[in-house]
């Protein structure tokens, strides 16, 4: 059984139980859940949640802190627009600040769901989303990165977002191949005049955005190089 | 049966589900269920869930809308801090901002949860929440209340915070007896200031503070009166 970098996912799963005061399951019980699923759907996306378990009504944990994990097992999606680039909605929901749990995978995503229901369209494959200042911050459901020049952007994440496990590897692997990187505040303006945009999560990897309201772009060079060095590194990762 | 004050309720279901695009169960249906519950449990706090229902993976709405609806009865908490008054925490951790959920009673309370997880001390019955400006805006799950003058007033929650129908009361009470009332952001050195400090919610009604760190109040008349006025009020609606 392969679980794509299941280490890096472990970790982030880790992390952010602590930061949340949530009891993170052992890994091994995990790899065991994760196995009965790999026996009847061997190629799958899955989805770990995990729960501070059950209480009485009311904010207060419980007093026995324990908890409760779902694990489920998705298709894995259509991705041909993977390859096309694909077409982004700009959201016209903000995401809220809110430092203590910015960057964390938590569960509280009203905003995800407030912005993704702004569409209907099948044509449109993901929603860009801005802070309440009018910088960009993230798709609905993954990370963005722009190149200016030469360098690899991508928006900081300590008032809101979620930094997710591919934002970090493609961080990782650029600063391996020399590319400069930085993480920053990035205008709207800044993401349209930009060179070359794309978006990442683990599902996907890398998703070249093609078009976003009026502006167009196809798939550029650094798109392309970050791409074939992330499916290298999952090629070593097997 | 009577279900106290249930047109403000419902009127507070029906025009939140209307801001988050969730389906509102019709009156009747909700009555139904808490008929069925009074039968069983004929002096209860009812709470009321409505969620958007099943979909698949990711953030996208289900095609079809239809709501799920949880109906609990839990037991009348015990009440004895609402003559005493309550002995309050200041929380640390501070409400993010986001005008597009302000003042609507959604599900995504995960702050709340965190600054609740900030006490294990029995004698501490109510946390206070401040916004990231230090103004003061509500216990963890009540509304908050101040007196400075001949004026009651109480925060502002166009940034953050849960709009109460019992805040909404006070606030109708009051004009209805001439009190000066104004909603206004209010910094924690006002609240320490001011004369008298009180929270509301639905099943408590009016909860004196008695303490927030080295601040103590008793209980004063305008504190009082409005506890009267709500309470005739409740009399009126039986």
């Amino acid at each position: 059984m392969c679980v794509q970098h299941w280490r890096r996912h472990l970790e982030k799963l880790h992390a952010d139980c602590h930061a949340l005061g949530i009891v993170c399951p052992e890994p091994a019980v995990l790899l065991s859940d994760i196995a009965q699923i790999a026996s009847k759907a061997p190629d799958c996306v899955v989805k770990i949640i995990v729960t501070r378990g059950t209480g009485l009504r009311g904010y207060a944990p419980p007093a026995q802190r324990s908890s409760t994990r779902v694990i489920m097992a998705s298709a894995l999606p259509d991705m041909t627009s993977r390859d096309t680039g694909v077409n982004v909605h700009l959201c016209a929901l903000r995401l809220g600040y809110q430092p203590a749990l910015a960057g964390i995978k938590h569960l509280n995503r009203l905003e995800n769901v407030i912005a993704r229901a702004e569409w209907n369209d099948a044509e449109i494959g993901e929603g860009l989303l801005c802070d309440q200042d009018g910088n960009a911050v993230s798709g609905t459901m993954s990370n963005l990165f722009v190149v200016e020049g030469a360098t690899l952007l991508t928006p900081d994440l300590t008032r809101c977002g979620v930094a997710g496990i591919t934002r970090q590897r493609v961080l990782d692997i650029a600063q391996c191949h020399a590319v400069p990187t930085s993480i920053e505040h990035i205008s709207l303006q800044r993401v349209y005049n930009a060179t070359e945009v794309f978006l990442v999560n683990s599902v996907i990897g890398v998703w070249p955005i093609m078009r976003l309201v009026h502006q167009t772009w196809v798939p550029g060079a650094v798109t392309e190089k970050v791409k074939q060095w992330l499916e290298e590194d999952d090629a070593a990762a097997v």
